[in-house]
């Protein structure tokens, strides 16, 4: 394998660079400035750089892979565009969100030219005939998830197996594809695609069951946000939904009571004295780490060279850490 | 060539045996029935029929292009549902609209979702890959008008290029890349291609300049809607923009003094008058008959067997008359 490898933060600035200077070539100029509201609020690029040490990782240069890791990373943030309008989120990063700034009617058209691009991008891509398929599923699956968290806003209870098909839908199957599109671009066989998918949507889940976990339970400073945030909206986290799976009719009454309250930091105490009623911190924490152990299972049963295993294992690892 | 050759009738229904038989297999059950609100109102089916028509005028089978007819109407309709968010309009062809019936949010994703079914249904079409980027070109040309024409609403004056420029874009391209992409399917030479296309745009531009013709000074039994609509609304119309053009200081004051009146009769009789002083029918027909002759001399110029020059242009005349 005679290809250049790179870091992690060199694959994201090789990303950056061709994303800003390439990958919005033909984009309508009138929609240049929305989309770049988005696309340049400093962000992680977790789904390209997956991408990209997936590629090298099979032996593929990261080079050919840039146009379907741009696509991804476009495609990510079209369905942010079109998901903060429904949100109805003023910022997103602490950065005004596209359609706060420049009105509802350009963020729907921005997004849709977003969608667009993407495919664009991806139908340039080295083996697009495999690519097309694996990209058409996922961004269907990702709408679909989408469309049940809205529908979770409505109701009083979801089960956790609801909760848990609709993260896998809106975030885990992204991750998932972002990898096996770098597999495939690298030359990948269908066996390691098909672990390396299966890699990324168990890191997806661990990961985003780590995020409901440090809305709650994580370091202020650490996280970033204010803790208590998915509290304050009742929103439906996994913690929630595992609280009242476990919940007596007293228990759930309880949490229902909470719900109501209408002072911010008793509402957050209250709700975390319950989690820590119910055990829920330790259920959390036991299934974030089971979905990582899968993840981490999926990997060694890939067949590659033990140097690009270990780093392929380091960047999960980082990112499931929140050190990358 | 024996391939079967069906009536513009015979393709419509061929058409849609299609369209709700298969195209939207894989599409997310969770947002099928808004998709159907829109895709089952009765319509024309303009386009796919053109895109069949100029199949079979080149020799190909019109089995073979149904995927990409589907997508091409599929895409009109996700245009639809977005733009119809846009305007806030709560009744399409006297049918409730999928945000009025279903909420903005799930008519946003379920846009969203189709224009991904059309792209799938595109990139498993016979020659997808010189269909492709005829309709990326074209998508984006689309959502590029339809900006263009929001950003129209908030200004006092458009100047007739700048109309046409917006019409072009957001009405005339999708049916000059539905001919040219049947054109691909039947097996055209590029030549011939480009000039289909041309044929396309010529009879867009007429198209839609008689569309605004006929809300001022159609037969409200045939023209199927209430005369004066584009009146009431303000709406910049060939009619308007041409107006503007033709009128000194006195004249625009006239039409802007209209523009403000509240009584919906004395609004359209005022300015129906003024257009007839301005003699903007006797220049509105000039000037979409000038469209459609073109779009006839580039049918000429096409080379193509007599029968399937008269079929071809027997079917632009239907829909320029409106009756198709």
């Amino acid at each position: 394998m005679s290809t250049a490898q790179h870091s992690a933060q060199e694959l994201k600035t090789l990303f950056e660079e061709y994303l800003f200077e390439k990958a919005f070539e033909g984009f309508p100029d009138i929609l240049l400035e929305p989309a770049m509201q988005i696309m340049k609020t400093k962000a992680k690029r977790i789904r390209p750089v997956l991408l990209l040490t997936a590629c090298e990782a099979f032996g593929g240069s990261a080079r050919e892979a840039l146009s379907a890791a741009s696509a991804i990373e476009i495609y990510h943030n079209f369905t942010l565009v079109h998901d903060d309008i429904i949100d109805e989120a003023d910022l997103r990063r602490n950065v005004e969100t596209v359609h706060h700034k420049f009105g509802i009617n350009k963020a729907i058209l921005t997004g849709d030219a977003m969608l667009i691009q993407a495919y664009d991008l991806l139908s340039h891509s080295k083996h697009h005939t495999d690519i097309l398929p694996v990209f058409k599923k996922t961004a269907m699956e990702v709408i679909e998830g989408e469309q049940q968290d809205v529908d979770f806003e409505d109701r009083e209870e979801i089960s956790l197996k609801e909760y848990m098909e609709m993260i896998r839908l809106k975030t885990s199957v992204l991750l998932a594809a972002a990898l096996q599109i770098g597999a495939v671009i690298g030359g990948a066989s269908e066996a390691n695609q098909k672990k390396i998918y299966q890699l990324g949507m168990n890191l997806g889940l661990a990961f985003q069951i780590k995020d409901d976990y440090l809305d709650s339970f994580g370091d202020q400073k650490t996280f970033g946000k204010k803790i208590g945030g998915d509290i304050l909206q009742n929103k439906k986290t996994y913690l929630l939904c595992k609280a009242m799976e476990k919940s007596g009719e007293k228990e759930k009454e309880e949490i229902k009571t909470t719900f109501r309250e209408t002072n911010p930091d008793v509402k957050i105490n209250r709700m975390i004295d319950l989690y820590h009623q119910l055990s829920i911190p330790e259920d959390t924490e036991n299934q974030m780490e089971a979905h990582y152990n899968q993840a981490m299972k999926y990997l060694q049963e890939v067949s590659l060279d033990p140097k690009q295993m270990i780093r392929l294992r380091q960047l999960a690892e980082d990112i499931y850490q929140r050190s990358f």
